[in-house]
């Protein structure tokens, strides 16, 4: 298999797919697009008709969404269970992950990732809140109930895990804060091998948008702190 | 089954599990709750804990989100085949609605669904239109390579033609011109009974968004025609 995706400093849906892959402990080939070199909207639609990362190719089969690969990943790999076994446990995991494909707008406007900097109390604010204390809740529940049968939302790692890993990653950005069970899901989350990797690549990356981010130009008079 | 939804002329998310299960002949009890009498949040939390319509109750399980709620009819009905047979087209048809899902936001955002208004030229802009040649060129390679195995996107139905139903809808309501292929589709899907039998049920709605829709307050002035 081969995973399209763009800059992993910056692209919160690539990631989903691509930790899926590695918790699935799938060899896959990586093709890293940029987000912003001139030329990037035309090489990304030479591989996705939506003209989007993440794009998985498979052979001849070429699938193009977050989620529309995670799903077909969970069916093209049966037994590594990437969604729960029990039906309404299931229905409970895309109903999340669904819900964080649509939703969550103000949350993904004002905090975007950014795996390697840190921007404390940037982009907060009253909506953005409602947010986070949605996913506090998702993550808390989740947690409180499966709490016995292992670390992830479910207990084993599922789709759900991945889709909710690029907020993970905003939530340690901004310096959000959370009630305990959640920060420690997110705090698991963050440390897991693959996310790490990830960030390592995000660190090594040296692509960056001067419009969003001015004190990547002058870090020494940087209101933020930059890892990497 | 039991399905909680939004208003009818204007609750785009709601029609797609709801057309999915008429057009899978399931019989469900339909539970309508108003998107904007006073309470109508309290309401909907009642039923849903991401505090939005559409939500599928079946007996102890309850499923929020349209996706969520496509793949949870689609596994639990097996027999009706709701997702084309062949892998790689299984994965096409997902990749589809997912897009819809999370994407097509001027289309979304501009022509908002209005089931029973006749308003032409409202909303259009170039954004929109980059969305309708998107949509329109989803629906016509699909309908050319599958025309031999049935008037549906993928021949038979499925739960993208449910995904894309409200798109047909807000088409007819704006007025926007189609190519050929789209068209034919578009028409098809629109004659459908269910769908008609939806419409009819919005017709029969008598609650509307004053500061959206002023005209419904004197349509002898209005400038727009209002079907019902
Ligand atoms: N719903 C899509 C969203 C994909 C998306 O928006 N990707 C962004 C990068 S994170 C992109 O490709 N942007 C390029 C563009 O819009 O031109 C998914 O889940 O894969
Ligand atoms: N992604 C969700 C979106 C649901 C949604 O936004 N529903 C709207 C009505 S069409 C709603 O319930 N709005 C009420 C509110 O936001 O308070 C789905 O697919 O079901």
């Amino acid at each position: 298999m081969k995973l399209v995706i763009g800059n992993k400093n910056y692209s919160s849906w690539s990631l989903r797919p691509w930790l899926l892959l590695r918790q699935a402990g799938v060899d896959f080939e990586e093709i890293p697009v940029s987000l912003f070199a001139p030329g990037s909207a035309e090489q990304i639609a030479r591989y996705s008709p939506a003209a989007k990362v993440p794009v998985l190719i498979d052979g001849s089969v070429v699938v193009w969404d977050s989620l529309a690969i995670s799903e077909y990943v969970a069916e093209r790999l049966p037994e590594k269970r990437l969604w729960p076994a029990d039906p309404a446990e299931r229905a409970h995991a895309r109903a999340i992950c669904a819900e964080m494909h649509a939703g969550f707008a103000n949350l993904r406007s004002q905090l975007p990732m950014n795996a390697t900097a840190v921007l404390p109390g940037r982009g907060w604010n009253v909506a953005v809140q409602r947010d986070v204390e949605r996913v506090a809740r998702i993550w808390g529940e989740l947690r409180e109930r499966n709490a016995a049968r292992g670390p992830f939302l479910f207990g084993d790692f599922t789709v759900a895990d991945a889709y909710y890993a690029p907020v993970v990653s905003r939530f340690a950005t901004y310096g959000i804060h959370l009630p305990d069970a959640a920060k420690a899901y997110a705090d698991f989350i963050l440390a897991l091998p693959s996310m790490q990797q990830w960030i390592a690549g995000a660190r090594a990356e040296r692509e960056f948008v001067v419009a969003d981010e001015p004190y990547r130009l002058a870090p020494e008079r940087a209101d933020a702190i930059i890892i990497g």
